[in-house]
């Protein structure tokens, strides 16, 4: 098994202003091809500090990552000190001057200073990954003893870099192709998903079983590292398969996506729209669907009572409900889900009402109670009421919307 | 200056399961303190290892603080390793025992096993930070050349526990007092905003001065460390009317709220009340607001249209004018905000409309085209347009819900 360290570089990691989240990312990444991580470390932008910090990450470890400090300006030095440890020139690559230029042409930069032609220098022999996401090459050098990967330190380029080209390079060189597929959950804990799922988990090498904490619901990436890529989909394939066995009732999506996604997916594949009533998530369940893209043929409208007079006014909620029975009722839910149906086109409406705390909490009902209701044209109307366990507001009325799309799902599939 | 040195330690930080928060969260309030950090490290639950990156980070730096490892399991081994270095014995803390004791015996476990005792050990002649938000004891260790302050690993165990205790026992060996605040911006760039505020960033030691990157919005904190609390406060308080002075339109709230919450407490002072219709924002206007605490007081309802028929149907939007000038135009959003007005019980609403992306786009209008409208009983209906640079869906629809919070602060400012 191949080993690596990540060295984050920047002084603004040092200072707290940024998390270093492209270690987790990379680390991540690693794992999966079967590489064992041993080390993060961040240092500033000091050349003293950075290069001891390579030469211990390149004892201590085959492959060494880096990211930040490819940049154009006097601090940036990650490449120097690399070419420097490896015994390598810096040479102008003429790939990646030619895309600098292209780029700095574009953006009307045509004296552009010495400082931006310092990117397109690159040591002598690196492959080189040209950055599709900005304008910093990464790179990545064999010594005898080490292998040295230079990325550029913004997310969004890192990410990039290594799903485009380091991920191949690094699976090539151990000959080996990766598959993975992430499983999302819903009403199920982390610890009893575990317990379910220990068949696949336990002794397992290859496919492997990872859990993620998710808020509100439960996910696990099965990845499988083969020679072929058909062998490594189908070893993933067949693990899916055994997932789908020992907890499919509460299996919602193997794409990774979420549940307002397959939500408004599910609604595209039969041709139906939805509309939404709101108290206590007061917008959030309606900002989550529309947050898909193209969500806007299946949506069609939402009505955010949060006020009583707001519920009898739009949604003809009656008053000798709310007098008899309070907002956090199932009474109440069912009108406002029929009210929604009613005052719209849409041909499922939605409806909740709860406490989301801190305040409004009664003896009979805790923060965490909430009803929850959903009609839709020529059924009956069904509802149900659920305590959660009070995490904070914020948690309570995400795990309100997640409950929303849950049944919402199942109302699809009962029919 | 004091120099400090971080060390994260855990397998699943290396497996990329978690991000390391820590470290970027300890460097903030040390950089406040006055101590510069040089590195972060992170290493799995391997004696050796670990031990190597604590002697790395003992000679490196003066100060060295760990986060995780300190819990029951066989795992846990860091309390143990900075024992071993400072050459003290691990010897039971009563405090800590009583406190195990007593949560234990919450729980209802009453053989607990040695394990849990452990964590009631701690290095003869320590610092004992007792943890008020979860079970394992931090320590502050001091041997002549280093100080070594461990704590747990949970962010909010850690974060309670530096608050509690590390902040006043490092400001106490520098003999300091540290106060800040942080300062919230709308309306203006990140470089123009430092650019404005240059002559009290420009050259200044105390108080600091520190731009936050925010999505849509600026911040910055300013800090002063001083010997008591008035003369630190009193530099801030200098520091904070300089500011304002020079980029006072743009400041919205000087005791880090956001947004939505600083709108929430105008609307209560004032005694007025919110309705919304929302098209491309689609409930994420009145998520946002609704997710601060309290908000039933001031937010009545709101009209999530998306479709054009829930345009009219719910908000008496002409057809004509859906016609004539599309649904993202000003007419339409002025008819929006007054419909909105007209069929609720609030004394404002506030309206918008707009292309979110990724689809949608017309020639005359791009992606970021939005339309903003604001009504008030007695008063004239307010409306402007804005090109919104597209940084993606998620993004664009941030900033459509920013701009409304501005809008409503400006709307009540004028009157």
């Amino acid at each position: 098994m191949h080993s690596a360290s990540i060295v984050a570089v920047g002084t603004e990691l040092l200072f707290g202003q940024i998390v270093n989240t492209n270690a987790a990312y990379i680390s991540e990444r690693l794992q999966l091809l079967g590489v064992s991580v041993l080390y993060h470390f961040t240092v500033g932008d000091n050349p003293g500090r950075l290069k001891k910090t390579l030469e211990r990450a390149a004892e201590e470890s085959e492959i060494v990552i880096t990211t930040g400090g490819l940049g154009p300006t006097q601090d940036d030095l990650t490449k120097e000190l690399i070419a420097e440890l490896a015994g390598r020139q810096l040479i102008r690559d003429e790939e990646a001057f030619r895309r600098l230029d292209e780029i700095m042409r574009s953006f009307g930069h045509r004296n552009y200073t010495e400082n931006n032609v310092k990117q397109a220098f690159l040591p002598e022999g690196a492959v080189v990954f040209y950055n599709e996401a900005g304008t910093a090459p990464g790179f990545a050098i064999e010594t005898g003893r080490n292998t040295f990967i230079a990325l550029p330190g913004p997310p969004r380029e890192m990410k990039d870099m290594m799903q485009r080209s380091v991920i191949p390079y690094l699976a090539k060189k151990s000959d080996a192709v990766i598959f993975s597929k992430v499983l999302r959950f819903y009403g199920i804990g982390e610890s009893a998903l575990e317990t379910a799922l220990l068949p696949i988990i336990d002794g397992q090498t290859d496919p492997t079983v990872a859990p993620y904490a998710k808020e509100g619901e439960c996910a696990i990436r099965i990845s499988s590292m083969r020679r072929t890529e058909d062998e490594a989909k189908a070893a993933v394939e067949s693990a899916c398969e055994k997932a789908r066995e020992l907890a499919g009732e509460f299996l919602y999506n193997d794409e990774d996506k979420d549940y307002p996604q397959v939500i408004v997916e599910l609604l595209k594949e039969r041709g139906l729209t939805l509309a939404a009533a709101e108290s206590c998530t007061g917008g959030l369940f309606s900002g989550a669907i529309t947050s898909v893209p193209g969500s806007s043929e299946v949506f069609d409208r939402a009505f955010i009572v949060y006020s009583n007079k707001a519920k009898v006014d739009s949604l003809g909620v009656s008053c000798e409900t709310l007098d008899a029975f309070g907002a956090v009722s199932d009474p109440c839910v069912r009108e406002m889900a029929l009210g929604a149906l009613g005052r719209s086109n849409a041909d499922i409406a939605v409806a909740v009402t709860g406490i989301a705390g801190p305040g409004g909490e009664t003896e009979d009902k805790p923060v965490g109670t909430v009803h929850f209701a959903i009609a839709g044209r020529g059924r009956e109307c069904v509802s149900h009421e659920k305590f959660f366990r009070d995490r904070g507001r914020r948690v309570n009325r995400h795990v309100c919307v997640l409950e929303m799309c849950s049944m919402i799902r199942k109302f699809l599939n009962s029919r």
